[in-house]
């Protein structure tokens, strides 16, 4: 994300960002839509469409070139299966043949109740609805846009997994925590393998820095 | 398990072994069983009531001490909440008050279809499912058999948690089982730690071979 590396724009780009509403997903958003060139897609995606809306007007004011870049909000719970479905309908109607990047960015995640030891862990439709947010949805939600955006010559893609010290170092009562971001990161690193699997695109990790 | 150690018992347990039906979960349900003390109770738990009956014949035909073990079966689904709650309904009913070591063997899994690639999960019912039976369902167990049998003098509570190489190393067309593996042994590490959370019983994660 870096303006000092040998690339100083993102392109032509169709960027969507999980959890844009706030926090580091929000700033994530205003950077990004300073590096991307006209003719641009942003599709922001959160629960709050309130918020979504105020980060949506901070990045339209902060980004390059003004009208050239297209913000979409989608106020969505992506735990939903129906959530994912409306978030990659607007994938595809925003991704444009001219486009010359897709980069997708699995900021999205709930800390959860770090308060809670794993012995009180017992209602199963909790757990799972954790999981499914912060684990399913984005390997769902990867697997969609890869499939919305499919490869061509002079097309780049781009999944980023925003991730955490905690997918490596365990901590007593960030259970849920910790497990669902070793799984992201188990994913991610899965799925950017080699061979006959390889899916065409770039696969990161990278920390928000807690 | 090993009976070349200085314990050559588990004592007088509670032994809970889920996907005991087959292949490792069987093989160590019938080595469990030799290490009962008579007064034990096994409980084993898979999806196939008739693999299962037939394991615990073998079981029973290799116990030591013949009619001093009872060893009943739970022919459950455990990615269903329902299913969870026969099996703990069981636990309870089977849990007494001379038992010195409660043991539970976290071995049930799935493999998935490995041969698919990360792109091709699109379906988040199926992610949902499949993280639901190899991931909350084994923490759901955990805390619910912590409760079920409660901390006091004398007895002694252990975990154990199969895992495999595939938690730490990932695999591209092993997706879901490498993300399912690392989620559990992130979610058995944190809950080992110590201070206010350590769960008073000893939680282990071993591999089974593969």
């Amino acid at each position: 994300m870096s303006s000092s590396g040998t690339r100083t724009d993102l392109g032509r780009a169709l960027c969507i960002i999980t959890g844009a509403s706030r926090g580091f997903g929000r700033v994530v958003a205003r950077r990004v839509s300073e590096l991307l060139k006209p003719g641009s897609a942003l599709v922001l995606a959160a629960r709050s469409g309130d918020e979504l809306r105020a980060a949506a007007a901070e990045v339209t004011g902060a980004a390059a070139g003004g009208g050239g870049l297209r913000v979409h909000c989608v106020p969505v719970d992506l735990s939903l299966s129906d959530g994912l479905k409306e978030l990659l309908d607007t994938v595809r109607t925003s991704f444009t043949e001219d486009m010359d990047h897709v980069l997708l960015i699995n900021n999205a995640g709930s800390i959860g109740d770090v308060s809670r030891y794993m012995r009180s862990f017992t209602n199963m439709a909790e757990v799972d609805s954790y999981l499914s947010f912060n684990v399913s949805s984005s390997l769902c939600l990867t697997a969609g846009v890869l499939e919305a955006c499919p490869r061509r010559p002079g097309l780049r893609r781009s999944v980023v997994n925003i991730t955490s010290l905690c997918a490596l170092k365990p901590h007593c009562s960030w259970v849920l925590y910790c497990t669902g971001k070793a799984a992201r990161d188990m994913m991610f690193q899965g799925a950017g393998g080699g061979g006959a699997g390889r899916p065409g695109a770039q696969l990161l990790s990278r920390t928000s820095g807690h």
